[in-house]
């Protein structure tokens, strides 16, 4: 099982999350391009320590919104979203080039995370930059979502993640962030749930009911002190339960 | 010879300079990669161009200071200019690769390229990511300035480029743009300047004296209609005097 | 009547449209804020010269996205889309104030004008804006639009515009830019179209129907040469046909 | 006396310092301006609350550089800055007006400070700015620098600030920061100095000499959690030494 989360998200003078923490944790660093968070120095350093940890890079592409962090929808035309996705794949190449390694998957973040589930156009941008620029990159996104079937369709790898901290539904999307339930708190739910989806491929839905969830990796947040407990916690109990963790890349 | 100039230097709905006339007319394209002009969809389109025709793509660095267009001097610290420089390079490169060729020099633009020729750390941190990225691409820039002194010294291959268009005064140096003489204006001086460059490898400084500029690449603005209209000329009477014009690349 | 454009929309060493001329026709100038387009220096200069005229100058607020020009929907919070227009409008005042004038009306931009045509929350933050800002500063905006329904729900002054270039649809709705008719092309036909908005309160729609069109303005476009010969058109017709150009405002 | 502080440094998702902390501290609070830092919601919520508390806002202009925190050197043009400046007292102004306030105050951030104190341009820019936007606008800087002469000169207000926290040399000026004795750490040292300056006018400089030193302003820092605890520090002592604090403005 793979272990990915959100680095790299400071700009400039203004730090946000614990990169040096999170490191010690994951298998797969969600690396922030410059669009919607991260800068050049901050970029290759991440870039730097993960290869030193044996921690994959990928790219977390977002929409160009320093102010609204990418987390505004933009109704961005297909050329700006192909163009700027291969601007950002490039841009942090270069820091894993320098850092003796090299982008290892794509994850779109925030915004364009959430379009690209649904949105064919916005989509369809992110498959034809990956698909230019490198068709062996997996894209790490979510089972079943429009961006997962356009890219299979393309022929470039899926990987799916699950959330450990997040309530499924019986369908076995996500439950609503404004709904009951969206957010498991209890940090031993939490770590159950990302053993049973790392163990069992499944999920227990809200309605108490067993669903296949089979993932390739589970997301952990960050960019809260509380969030870093909560995710060694998680690492922990994978690791008791005889889960070998291991970048999917 | 080479003859180079600045292309993609257009920003989301603005365009500056001609760049389907420039790339008729050189060998050598330099591309702004989105800190001082440019955007992905620009550096795309220059970058699909440029290949098709043969003209190599080169790195137009810049501050990042797109209100600026470059054109100021910033204080900038060693680590973020190199790393900036590094972000710009992986940026360019991306599209290069997608047009099926590669980044092929390293050019700095406006302020940086005058702060380079002085300014040892600045000019140092340039050597610097050219030398973590990939040394072997070539620096093109003033003969003789700070930047291609370092460059030489780390073992970097240094491309002096003279001007066509430029007053030089007797020490090789150029005339400064607030002094007479620093701007030739007769476009049959400016062809001629450019054949005196390409063919003996001198030209002759704003005292009468004939002094060596021995160069490789000759820089066109193009940035004006008229400036395109003086480029063509330029390359009509290297023709004409049996210049081969082909990148140094 | 009153006859507006769009000013102030270059950005650093960027230009876009010809200001000067279009000075010299519009009774209102529509000046860019810096968040789509503008910028210190731009707004200043522009300021200056609609105070010589006596041009009323209006600010033309928009998305933060100089990238995509403001005209890209962005998915704005109220408060964030509230603020950036106290924001904008503040700034404009500024110049306003250093010309011996002041802001005197608002008007939306590009993707924002759109939104604010139908999105409760987007134009409920401009109507939220000039009502804290200054609530004797009217409205610019399409008639019968939910921002023109809030603005005046909210006590303040909306001024209907119209628009000699664009075809109309029964209904009174703009004929989308997709659709045929969207268009008028022929300078005779828009300076037609312009007298009759102003002398009898009413347009002729694309079904060859003539219905009401009360407006206080017109908007002429001035971004192409073209544009702005015909923009002399439309105001040489109005002043043939007896109509007295003078601001809303 | 009065005690300043920087404000409304955070931009979009990135938070910097405790305003809430600091507002209860201080008499006088230096509000950044979106360029270097600061953006609409954060400047509404700091002068919403500054305004209930009595504290007096200013403007905190600074470059347009948010990736370098208006901490580097800009060559600016002076009529850049100028308009720059007009721009950011105008936006802060709409923020001051919507509170029921005004801007009281302009003081320059970070690497501006720095140059306004030696460069003659950029300090004649702040002066023509504040000449032009508000004559009766006092400016907050160093005693003796170039813009306190300036604008002196220009017959505007000038309002020495103090450090509590910096090494005085002999002659009046601060000890650089790469040199011994630059920074105070004991918060008892610091208290100490706040209130020499408070109560004698004067300061003990590095050499262990007394030199005069009238301030109408002490600055103090906070945007780290050890930095509000000694403001805190500071204030006390000044309340026990009998220092009335109340803005200058």
């Amino acid at each position: 099982m793979d272990l990915n989360a959100d680095l790299g998200e400071g700009f400039g003078a203004w730090q946000l999350g614990d990169d040096a923490a999170l490191l010690d944790l994951i298998t797969s660093a969600n690396v922030a391009c410059g669009f919607h968070a991260g800068d050049a120095v901050t970029m290759r350093r991440v870039c730097t320590r993960a290869a030193e940890r044996g921690v994959a890079v990928g790219a977390q592409v977002g929409y160009r919104d320093l102010a609204g962090f990418g987390r505004r929808h933009i109704a961005y035309a297909f050329t700006d979203l192909r163009d700027e996705t291969v601007y950002q794949l490039g841009a942090l190449e270069a820091f894993c080039r320098t850092a003796g390694t090299r982008v290892r998957y794509l994850k779109p973040h925030g915004a364009l995370y959430h379009a690209a589930a649904t949105d064919e156009a916005q989509a369809a941008a992110l498959v034809a930059a990956v698909s230019e620029y490198d068709r062996d990159l997996p894209v790490l996104c979510l089972a079943g979502s429009v961006l997962a079937q356009l890219a299979t369709g393309a022929g470039l790898r899926v990987v799916a993640e699950g959330f450990a901290d997040r309530g499924y539904q019986p369908n076995g999307a996500l439950v609503p962030r404004t709904a009951p339930g969206a957010l498991l708190t209890d940090p031993a739910a939490v770590a159950a749930q990302a053993v049973q989806l790392a163990t069992q491929g499944t999920v227990t839905a809200v309605d108490g009911s067993t669903i296949p969830c089979p993932v390739e990796s589970i997301c952990l947040h960050g960019d809260t002190p509380g969030a870093v407990h909560a995710a060694e916690l998680v690492r922990a109990a994978l690791v008791e339960a005889g889960v070998g963790l291991t970048s999917f890349a």
